[in-house]
């Protein structure tokens, strides 16, 4: 079992992977720079360490020192102890979960290689909001998407909330993430994909209409714009949730993107199923 | 159009409505003691006015004052113009959509009202998220569900956060609150509806299979526990939505309540509306 550490100084050198966990743009750079990432919680970090990320190091509360306890064991890493109090001054928030770990990013895989044999597959067209991420992976994972693929400028689903909010499940489902943003496309497409755009536009296919034999690509766009025009353009159809009739003249004619994922995966698997 | 009057000290007392918007406990004793509740942005007041709430005040920067002129014509009631800093101070956080408005809560009508002709309805049990209430309700009323029913417990969806998060469409869908846990579903039952409790219990049956015709009620439980005992066994049937078997190895077999309302609403819309 790894040797457990006692600190008590949040400016301690050694801590240095956790701190200011919430300042997005400090923790962008220093990620980038290390190669690192946080994972929170005692499962997520069980899921991390599982799925072969080499673990820098860990930062706990001690009474995590006994369930992490098959973690621990045979960890090359040093593992710090820490108070509450410690913990918050460093890491710029009350750690509910208690247990942190800084972990080794790995390669990310060329986007063929997640193409692999999946038939249901998400594309993320520059999506902002980690949490949001985070929850289309969770979704994509529980329902059976078999790859998730990025746009180059979509949000990292290794940034700590992303993670987080996944419940693990970015280490659960394999994505990569495109060089160009049509390059892309063009790759799914030369793999046999038909590429479906999910958009509001009334005049585009039901979902449940839409052609699902084969091997089908889901398009989702950014939070506040959807997806680009020239995205919607490259798709071999545009395709929507239908929404009620009273709700468009309310104005209320329109999902969050999870929800729309969550609804556009349980369609796209379930087709996939059907006999 | 009503007249506009500076403020400029975050603790005038003409402002008290709006003050720390954030501290949860405060605000739930503020609130429920003037009746009163906060609205956000352009769109989601000119929805809550639209709504028949009565205006109590507006808290605005200046530059708003024209795009909500709408809503300012004939308003009887007072109009605060402050700076961002003043308007930060008072609420506690940088106020991004630059409008606040305090209105009067209405009498909740009782929950056989909200039925009328219904035929699709969500059941929500002590979900404690007032973002996942919002969100709910924002699905629910994009996707046609026909209203929702609360448990005495269930978060606020007057709540600041909630009705942000919903885009406003907690004005647009009918909803009631159950005095007690067991009769309000006794008068659902009465009124003639299938009782569906979801769960992510294997040996339920799965959403699409369950029966659907006649008016149907679908019940979610809360985020953490999911529903309680009583109400699954009150229910007629218990439903799923089909995970992954791979996700179910890899231990991330399932949605979070959101997710899991936007496929239900989907599924359940959906069916009411086939042939």
């Amino acid at each position: 079992m790894a040797s457990l550490v006692p600190v008590s100084d949040p400016a301690d050198p050694r801590l240095a992977d956790y701190v200011r966990l919430r300042d997005v743009n400090l923790r962008k750079s220093l990620e980038a720079e290390h190669g690192l990432f946080v994972a929170e919680g005692e499962k997520v970090i069980r899921r991390a360490v599982g799925a072969g990320h080499p673990v820098r190091s860990l930062l706990m509360a001690r009474r995590w020192a006994e369930p992490l306890s098959d973690v621990l064991d045979g960890l090359d890493a040093p593992v710090y102890i820490a108070d509450d109090a410690t913990m918050e001054g460093l890491v710029g928030f009350q750690v509910h979960r208690g247990a942190l770990a800084s972990l080794e990013r790995l390669p990310l895989p060329p986007v063929e290689a997640v193409l692999g044999d999946a038939r249901r597959v998400l594309v993320l067209e520059d999506l902002v909001d980690h949490g949001n991420v985070g929850a289309i992976f969770r979704c994509a994972a529980a329902l059976g998407v078999d790859a998730v693929v990025l746009s180059p400028r979509c949000a990292d689903p290794l940034y700590r909330r992303s993670v987080k909010v996944s419940m693990g499940a970015v280490f659960a489902i394999p994505y990569a993430r495109m060089t160009g943003r049509h390059d892309g496309l063009a790759r799914l497409r030369g793999a046999g994909f038909t590429l479906l755009a999910l958009t509001p536009d009334a005049a585009a296919v039901p979902l449940d209409k839409a052609p699902m034999t084969g091997r089908v690509a889901l398009m989702l766009g950014s939070e506040g714009d959807g997806l680009s025009s020239h995205w919607i353009h490259e798709a071999d159809e545009a395709v929507r949730i239908p929404m009620s009739p009273d709700a468009m003249s309310a104005g209320v004619d329109s999902l969050n993107v999870v929800a729309a994922a969550a609804i556009a995966c349980h369609t796209l698997v379930g087709a996939a199923d059907a006999p």
